[in-house]
């Protein structure tokens, strides 16, 4: 697995790192228990606040840890640790404690008690922020609090869902639109 | 640009073209009006029905279109439209008819009056299924009706936007790890 060293990133900028739709695994801790889940499906609302909404299926496990603790961490993994984040998606964490069994480490945040993936590029300390489509929709609005990126690739090799077991690595990056935005509507 | 034969495609579903992250272009009408505006925001909230959240910016033109017409397209674009896509992103239905504009085909939905573009990949028609989150964040819940989708290629070449201008095309498909995946946590 690669071995990442990480900054501090400006938290109203992860839209980076999100927009383009990566799965994500998202830890959680409440308790003497943690957890961890891949999560597929989450939106970037606003930037300042640094708001993200993310659908936490309440079947999972982490489902009630993150409802009670009111906190969580969003993780981008990279390719590298696809096996993982796929067998992480296929196992619970009612039997399975996730970090031991597939040689995660946790790391501690500065914000939050749930704890960091280090074998992940990027990870966002999140506080829950709205909690009003939680029950209707299982849809958790979360502030990132704090944003730690790898300082090195300058863009994340990530892993797409396609649904049905099917995946789509991120590709080439280009900046050549860049000359056709104006800046306000970047 | 593209031409693309499309045929009907299961609406629970669309998960397979929205979830990987791909920047969209969606179309609307109201009354003699219609527009086009390019979104990055969107989420995958349930597959039956299949509702889609998205953010759609108050100050976009395409905002009052939706929000009153309770309708929209969602079209998926391929990375040959990359330049259409900016300069739509860029520019505002107020003062430029963008159909027009920019040589796309508006063609005919079969359960909405919002025109799907004939150039993009994907067309989802949707409907307005919650409109909760309009006025506080920006987001609209759309239950997609009817989904049409091209016969070839099986996956598109898609566009994902990162902020600041800057793009990463989709890369590689993969089924390699379908066989570790437990078909109930597909």
């Amino acid at each position: 697995m690669t071995k990442y060293t990480k900054k501090d990133f400006p938290v109203e900028n992860v839209r980076r790192f999100l927009e383009p739709g990566p799965i994500v695994l998202v830890s959680s801790a409440h308790h003497d228990q943690t957890n961890i889940m891949t999560m597929g499906g989450h939106m970037v609302m606003e930037f300042s606040p640094s708001l993200i909404s993310c659908l936490i299926a309440s079947g999972n496990r982490s489902f009630e840890l993150i409802r009670k603790s009111r906190q969580c961490v969003i993780n981008v993994p990279t390719v590298d640790l696809a096996t993982t984040v796929v067998k992480i998606g296929n196992c619970s964490g009612r039997d399975t404690d996730k970090f031991f069994e597939f040689g995660l480490t946790p790391k501690a945040g500065t914000h939050v008690r749930a704890p960091l993936i280090e074998q992940c590029y990027a990870n966002f300390e999140c506080t829950l922020a709205d909690a009003g489509w939680v029950n209707k929709y299982n849809v958790f609005v979360f502030e990132v609090v704090k944003a730690h990126v790898a300082t090195s690739p300058k863009v994340p090799k990530t892993i797409h869902y396609r649904g049905d077991g099917e995946f789509m690595i991120s590709g080439a990056e280009t900046r050549k639109y860049r000359r056709l935005f104006k800046p306000q509507m970047l």
